[in-house]
């Protein structure tokens, strides 16, 4: 058997003041802490070792993570990043509150662009862009890889190659592994491992903070096998 | 230019205890974060921009480095943990108190333990060693490269392949390093560096928490040539 441990990160600082945001690079609040820490203690109860962990390049997901591992004694592992697991990006709309922007746009719209599968919300203005692109976290990304705004639909796009190159080939190779990302980055797995439809995606919620478990018969591992089964750790 | 900035971590809960340590994989005390969080204030003040970050795989080094991670905001980038880099095997002495074990073996043959270049404390009892190797944090290194105890010059001797193969080259290609290791480990990196005698490196301390700063042109490093400059940050 391997184990996939999907983790949501903690709440964030602008999770807290309800504002959209994102690939901007928002620290954990105090709240956000603590959930990465219950999470760790629910693994460290499940026994689970890890050969691998994984994150977003985001701070948000990669401090979740070292919370984990200090939890779960297991800081000797080393965590990859990669771009492909970050949030997905929400354009114009990254920094603004959430009742503002309904405010701004009417709920409909923004309820369209939250929820909807392949509509994204309206690029990032150029200035912006261009201060994204400065940024030194990025400097190892391709400059076609780094989006102006995403839907649903291009943020699953851009994180399956990490799945079938990456997350995959390592649990086809009987490596427990730690994957700590986003709402949307997750949706993309799981709807993957779950054959969610299309239209249904967007309505999953996943729970910050509650590592959710599949178990894989390395095997049978493949295109259109996905896990024996998964649950949440409790 | 580039840069490689030399950190020992900050206080754990054993040197506070005044016990030898060696490789087992004891925490940080809380002045000890105070004091990473310290080093990397003075590293933000710096502008060092890091492209590597290499650590022990003991987490009281690990934890100090994310601890300068957070403080300088380079979460992103991914860190490297070798076994090369940790403390000294301290042998059958790992985990006794430094006094006790003065009053048991009598100081003299304890200041030569701890302060002559070639001679190792005695080795780990049997059981020690074999609870050793089975530790999941070393499951990835070979056998024959497990200590069962160390003397400096020992320590210095599997600490140089890693400069050589690794942190030199990085620092050839222009690549500025943050290495966040251990008293002795350190040692052994400075002595080459700093073209140190045998007799006199013993006496070299290392302040924990103060981050050393070498500056390399890259077109000049080699096996006989060291940094064009050195200093702690303040």
């Amino acid at each position: 058997m391997s184990f996939l441990v999907l983790l949501r990160h903690g709440e964030s600082q602008w999770n807290h003041e309800n504002r959209f945001t994102g690939w901007v690079d928002v620290d954990l609040s105090a709240k956000g802490e603590n959930e990465a820490q219950s999470a760790g203690k629910l693994i460290k109860k499940s026994g689970l070792i890890f050969q691998e962990v994984h994150t977003s390049i985001l701070k948000r997901a990669i401090r979740t993570s070292w919370l984990v591992l200090e939890q779960i004694d297991q800081t000797y592992l080393e965590i990859k990043h990669s771009w492909r697991l970050n949030e997905r990006h929400y354009g114009a709309l990254q920094g603004l509150n959430k009742d503002e922007t309904s405010e701004k746009y009417g709920p409909e719209q923004v309820f369209i662009w939250r929820r909807s599968y392949d509509i994204a919300p309206p690029p990032m203005p150029e200035p912006l862009y261009q201060n994204q692109l400065s940024e030194q976290r990025l400097k190892k990304l391709l400059v076609q890889d780094i989006p102006r705004t995403e839907s649903l639909l291009m943020c699953q796009q851009r994180v399956l190659p990490y799945w079938e190159q990456t997350l995959a080939p390592a649990l086809k190779q009987n490596q427990n592994l730690l994957v700590v990302a986003h709402g949307n980055s997750l949706r993309a797995l799981i709807k993957l491992l779950d054959q969610i439809p299309d239209l249904k995606i967007a309505e999953l919620n996943i729970p910050t903070g509650q590592p959710l478990v599949y178990e894989f018969d390395p095997k049978t591992i493949g295109p259109k096998l996905g896990p024996m089964k998964y649950s949440y750790l409790n």
